[in-house]
C-alpha cells in the first residue's frame, strides 16, 4: 500500500539509541499500560478501557468508564503489540493481545458495530453525536490495530471484525438515501480506512476515506444539522452556543483549506488521511490543499521540537507565527500526527524538508514526551518550566513541570507506544517506479526488498543522534542490481557532508542532489558500502522575525537534536542568562536517566541581580542596572529534559 | 478622618491636564454612565441597574437584570456625582442624583436591608451566600456613595439610608450569640465603613470594618461552613469542588499575609481597609502586615503601568514576579483600588515611593484605561498587543485590542470616574501634628486649610505630565505661618531636581530629604512661591532580573509617564525591533486623539525579514539570518495607545 512496497514487518532496528527504546516499550511500556487498561496499577485513577469491553461483552455488569474514545486505548494498545511483534516474536505479549481480541470481538454487536460507550451507555443512540462522540475515531483506531495484528501474525479474527464494522459504517455513512451525509467529530477514520484497504485490497475502504474526506466541510454543514436535530446540546460543554466547525476542521471543504486550525490532533490525522487518499487516486486538488497546510504548519506554527498546537484551549493551532513558550500546549499526539502526515507527505513526492520534520518531531518531542523509566509521560510538551508559575499561573497550569504517571485522557501515552514499535516504517521508501531506494531517516536498521527477481538487502548502521556517521552496507545475494539510492541529507548539515563509496569519498560532482537527497545510480554489488560523515556541529539557531515569542533569541541544536538549559545546570531563572553567538559550544559527556549523552558548554552572561538591587522592580537602564557577569552554561537535550528534579528549562535563550 | 484635616471640598483641581479629565466626566462620562445605567443607550447590553431598584421598589415589575452586584454601577455612579459636585455645583446632576438616591432609598425594606438582587430574585435568602454573592460589597458601595453626596451636597437622606443599613449589617455580623461570625467575599464594605464613621463620628462603624478584618480567614473558616452549610455548591461556577479561599484573601488571618493573592481587586480594597483601621486604631500589627504586602505587590508583582494582577483566570495575582506580557489580566480597578492602598499608606507614614506608585497607576492605567471621548473603556490594560493573536489565541482573547464601550461586568467604568472626580483628595495631606503639608502629587490644584487661626492656601500650578515645573504659591491672608511643607520629588528625577524660593535658588544642604521629600520649615509669607523643576529626560527602564518577561528588554519613560510603541507608527511586527541604549531619545510634539503630547524618537533596528528569509520558521543563527536594518521608531505616552486604529502595541522593547 501507498507506495511502501517494502513490507513492513521487512524493516528491522539495529540502533544502539533506537533499540533500546523499543526494548523499553516492549518490555516495560506495553505491559504497564496493559497493566493500565486493567486497572491493575495502584495510584493511577481506574482506566476502567478492559472493563468497558467485558460489560459491552455481557462479562461482567456495571457503568462506563472513562472517556467517550475509551477504546481507542486498548486499540492503540494493540496496534502497538502488533507493531512489537513484527520486530520481535514475543508469545506472552501476544498472548495478552489474543485474549484482548477475544475480548473486543465479544463486545461486537451482531451487525458489525464495535463502541462500548453506546453499547453500555447509550444504547439506540449510535451514530446521533458524531460531532463530540468520537465512535468512527474509536472505530479507526480499533481498524489500525486489526491491519498491525494481522500483518505481524497473520490472525485474521480482528480484521475481519473490523471489515464487519467497515461494512456496516459504509452502509450507513455516504451520499445514499437513507445514508447519513456525514462524518466523524474526531478525523481519525479516513486513515485508517486507508490501512484497511492496504490490508484487505477492498476499494470500498478506500471510497469510503474519500468520502469522509470530501464531505467534510461541504454545505449544508452536518454538525450544525446534527446539532439541531439533537437540540442544540453539546456532549462537553454544556455552556456551547453553536458548534466551533474550525475546531473539528469541518469550516469548509478540506481541498479549500490553506491554513491549519482547530484541534491540532484531528488537523493532524486528517491531513494525513488526505495525503494518503491524494496518493492512491492521484486527485492532484487534495495534494495540492496538503502542500498548502504542511507549509503553513511547518513553515509557520511548529515549535522548534516538532510540536505543533499553541492553546490549550481546545488543544489547538491559533494562527500564524503565534508560537507563545509559557503556555505552549504541545500535545504529543500532534507531533506523533505529524510524523504520520510527513511520512504521506514523503510518498507523495520524496523532499527532505518532509523528513526533516519527521526527525525534529521524532528525535526532540516524541521522545522527549517519554521517561526513561518508559512509566511517566507529557501530554503537553513545554518549551519553558518555571515551577512556581506553572503551579501559580492558572494560564501555565496545563504544563507540567514533571512527567505523569498516566492521564485521564490518555491518548498520548499509547500514541508513543505504536509510533515507536513501527519506527521501522519510516527510514525508507522502496519506490519501484523510480528503481530508487530513499532513506528518509539515519536510524540503523535492516530492510529488504525484492527486485528484478532477486533479493536485495541494505544494513544501515549509525551513530545519530550523537555522532553523524552512517554507513548503508548492500547485500545482493542474488547479484548485483541496478537502482538509485537517494540519501537524505539532514538540513542541519547540507553542503557539509561527505559521502564514500567503499572506503573512497566520491566527488561531489558525481553525487546529484534531488530535493535534498543524494542520488547514487548505479549497480550495487554485494558488500557495497556507503558512508556518510553528517556533520554535527552544534549551533545557535534563530527563528524567523515574526515569530514573536522568539524575537531576541537563539536556541542550541547539535543534529536533530534541540537542545534546552535547566536550572540543574544552571542555577534558577534561566531568562537572566544570555548568550554570546560567537562564543563556541563545547561537547561535554554526560548522563541523564541513564542515557549517555552529550552536553554542549558555553560562555554566557548572566544578569547581575545584587547590581540591580532589590529597592525597585524598574529602575533606569544604567551600566549598573544591566550589569551582568560571566557564566558558564550547560544545556542538555531537550527530550532529557525534567529527569534531575523539578526545577526550570527553556529551549530559548536569549543572545547579544 | 484618617489625618485628612484638609475637607475635601477645598482641593480644587487647576489643571490643563487633570482638569481636562474632570470636565470629561462631569460632561460625558457622568451623563453616558447615567445613560447606560438607564438603559438607554442603543448597541449597548442593556445594564438594568436602575430597573432593579425600581422593581425592588416596587414601581415596576420584573426580572432582576445584570450581574448580582449590579446595584454597585449605581452606588459608584452616585459616588462620582458626589465627588463632581465637590469639584462644581451642577443643579442637573444634582437633580439626576436626587432621584436615583429617591430610587434607592424607595427599594430599602423596612429594616434597613437593601440589595436588588436579593430582594427580588432571592428573597428569604439574604446573608446565606456571602462567599459568592456581594450584599456587603454593594452595601459597602452605596456607603461610600452617602458620604461622597452628603460631603457635596449636606443631603443626609441616602447616609441616613446606609446608616441604618450598617446598623442592620452590625446587629447581623458580628462574635457574638447569634450573629454570623462571617465577611463578605468582594472586601469592599470594610473600607466604606471607616468613610461612615469619618462621616458620623459612630465608632460602631470602626468596630465593624475591624471586625470584618479580624475574622477573615481565622479558623474555623467562614467560607467553609457556609459553603457547607449551603451545600457546596457555587454561585457562579458548578464545576467548583471547594472554596478557593486565596482568591478571597481568607486563607489565613489578614495579619498574618504577607504575599498578595487570588483576585487583585478584592485585595487591594482589603489592604486600603487595613490601612486604613491601622491608623486609626494604632495597630501595628496591621500596618505591618499593610507594609509587606505593600512591598510584595508593589516590588514583586506590579506591571510598570501601575497595573496588577497577572491572569484572567481569577482576575488574579500569580506570584512573585510572574508578570507576562501577552496575558496580563491589570485590571483597571485593580489600579484604582492600588491607589487607594498607596493613599492610605500615605497617611500611615509619608513615604514617597507610595506617590510614585500612585503616580504610576493613575498616569498610566487609570487614564490610559479610558478614551479620550469618556465613551470606551478598557477592563483589561494590556502591556502588548498583537490583534491577530488576541483574536486567534483563546490565552489572549481577554485582552481586547481596542476599548470597548461597556461591559456586562462594569465595575471599572465607574471606578475611574469617582477617582479622577475625587482626585484632589490624593494630592495633598496637612498634618497638624507634624504642622507639614505634603505635596503627594505635582497636580495643579487649589487647597486651603487652618491653622494657628488663620487660613493658608496653596496654589500650585504644573506642566506635568509634559514638563517638569510646579510652583506652589502661599496665600496667607491671615499673616505668615509658620511650618514645613514636604513637596514629594518623585523618583524618576531624583537627584536632579532644583527648588527655588521665592526665585532664588535654593542651597542643596538647606533642603532636608525624609523619605522622598524635600523639607523646607520656615515661616511662610502672603505671595512665597517655591518653584521646582523636575527634570523629565526621556529615559530607558529595565525591570528586576527576576523579571523573566521583561528579560533582555527596556521600557521607556519620560517623567511619569509610561511609553509605548504602536504599529501606527512602527509598522506591524514591533518584537523584531531593538533598542540602542544609547540612542538619544529626542522629544517630538505629536497630537493623538486631540492630546498634544510629546513623542519620542529614537534610532533602532528592524530584523531583516527578507535575508531571514521565507523557506524555514527556524535557521542557524548565520549573520545573515541576525541581519538587522537601522530604524527610526517612534514611542508614545502609553496611556493614548489604540486611538489611531487597530494595531500591534507593546510596552517592552528588545535593548542591545
Amino acid at each position: 500500500m501507498i507506495a511502501r512496497t517494502a513490507n513492513h514487518s521487512s524493516v528491522q532496528l539495529q540502533s544502539p539509541f533506537w533499540s533500546r527504546y523499543q526494548e523499553l516499550v516492549r518490555e516495560t511500556v506495553l505491559p504497564y499500560q496493559y497493566d493500565i487498561l486493567n486497572d491493575r496499577v495502584p495510584g493511577v485513577e481506574p482506566s476502567g478501557a478492559i472493563r468497558n469491553f467485558r460489560i459491552a461483552a455481557g462479562l461482567e455488569s456495571g457503568t462506563f468508564t472513562g472517556m467517550v474514545f475509551q477504546d481507542s486505548d486498548v486499540a492503540k494498545w494493540l496496534e502497538a503489540v502488533g507493531h512489537a511483534l513484527k520486530t520481535k516474536r514475543d508469545p506472552t505479549l501476544e498472548q495478552m493481545a489474543d485474549d484482548v481480541i477475544d475480548l473486543v470481538v465479544a463486545a461486537q454487536q451482531p451487525d458489525g458495530y464495535l463502541n462500548t460507550y453506546f453499547t453500555i451507555q447509550e444504547p439506540g443512540k449510535r451514530f446521533t453525536n458524531l460531532m463530540d462522540c468520537h465512535e468512527l475515531y474509536c472505530a479507526g483506531h480499533m481498524m489500525e490495530a486489526a491491519v498491525s495484528y494481522y500483518e505481524a501474525t497473520g490472525k485474521r479474527k480482528l480484521l475481519e471484525a473490523m471489515c464487519r464494522f467497515a461494512d456496516l459504517i459504509a452502509d450507513t455513512f455516504g451520499p445514499g438515501e437513507g445514508q447519513i451525509h456525514g462524518y466523524d467529530g474526531h478525523q481519525e477514520i479516513e486513515l485508517a480506512l486507508v490501512k484497511l484497504y492496504g490490508a484487505t485490497g477492498e476499494k470500498r475502504y478506500l471510497d469510503l476515506a474519500r468520502y469522509f474526506l470530501d464531505a467534510r466541510g461541504t454545505e449544508p454543514n452536518f454538525f450544525l444539522q446534527e446539532w439541531e436535530q439533537r437540540g442544540g446540546k453539546s456532549f462537553w460543554w454544556p455552556w456551547m452556543k453553536e458548534p466551533d466547525l474550525a475546531y473539528h476542521q469541518a469550516h469548509k471543504p478540506v481541498r479549500e483549506q490553506d491554513v491549519a486550525v482547530g484541534h491540532a490532533v484531528r488537523a493532524m490525522y486528517m491531513y494525513t488521511a488526505m495525503a494518503d487518499v491524494a496518493k492512491l487516486t492521484g486527485d492532484d486538488t487534495l495534494a495540492h490543499a496538503c502542500e498548502r497546510l504542511w507549509e503553513d504548519v511547518t513553515r509557520r506554527q511548529m515549535y522548534i521540537t516538532g510540536a505543533v498546537g499553541s492553546t490549550h484551549q481546545g488543544e489547538a493551532f491559533t494562527c500564524d507565527y503565534d508560537l507563545p513558550n509559557e503556555t505552549a500546549y504541545a500535545e504529543t499526539c500532534a507531533s506523533v500526527g505529524l510524523i504520520f502526515f510527513a511520512k504521506r507527505m514523503l510518498d507523495l513526492a520524496p523532499r527532505a524538508e518532509y523528513a526533516d520534520v519527521m526527525e525534529r518531531a521524532l528525535y526532540n518531542t516524541v521522545i522527549g514526551s517519554m521517561a526513561q523509566d518508559g512509566k511517566h509521560y507529557c501530554y503537553v510538551n513545554p518549551l519553558e518550566i518555571w515551577p512556581r508559575a506553572n503551579e501559580a499561573n492558572p494560564d501555565r497550569r496545563h504544563v507540567r513541570p514533571t512527567r505523569q504517571a498516566w492521564f485521564g485522557c490518555a491518548c498520548c501515552p499509547p500514541n508513543v507506544a505504536r509510533l515507536l514499535m513501527s519506527l521501522g516504517d519510516y527510514v525508507y521508501t522502496w519506490d519501484e517506479a523510480r528503481r530508487t531506494l530513499y532513506v528518509h531517516l539515519h536510524i540503523g536498521s535492516d530492510m529488504a526488498w525484492h527486485m528484478d527477481g532477486g533479493r536485495v538487502q541494505v544494513e544501515q548502521r549509525s551513530d545519530l543522534p550523537w555522532q553523524g556517521r552512517t554507513t548503508l552496507r548492500f547485500r545482493c545475494p542474488d547479484g548485483s542490481r541496478r537502482f538509485s539510492l537517494a540519501v537524505r541529507i539532514p538540513s542541519w548539515c547540507a553542503g557539509d557532508s561527505v559521502i564514500r563509496l567503499n572506503g573512497e569519498q566520491l566527488p561531489l560532482a558525481d553525487v546529484r542532489m534531488e530535493h535534498g537527497y543524494a542520488v547514487l545510480e548505479r549497480a550495487f554489488a554485494d558488500g557495497d558500502e556507503i558512508a556518510l560523515e553528517l556533520p554535527m556541529r552544534a549551533r545557535f539557531v534563530m527563528a524567523h522575525p515574526e515569530l514573536r515569542a522568539a524575537s531576541g533569541m537563539v536556541a542550541i541544536e547539535r543534529g536533530p537534536l534541540v537542545y534546552c538549559v535547566e536550572e540543574a545546570d544552571n542555577g534558577p531563572n534561566l531568562a537572566a542568562l544570555s548568550v554570546d553567538l560567537d562564543a563556541p559550544l563545547a561537547e561535554v559527556p554526560c548522563r541523564i536517566a541513564g542515557v549517555d549523552a552529550i552536553a554542549l558548554a558555553c560562555d554566557a552572561y548572566r544578569r547581575d541581580e545584587a547590581a540591580f538591587g532589590d529597592g525597585a522592580l524598574y529602575r533606569p537602564a544604567t551600566e549598573e542596572a544591566r550589569r551582568e557577569h560571566r557564566v558558564k552554561i550547560r544545556a542538555i537535550p531537550y527530550f532529557l529534559w525534567g529527569n534531575r528534579g523539578q526545577g526550570e528549562m527553556r529551549v530559548w535563550l536569549r543572545w547579544r
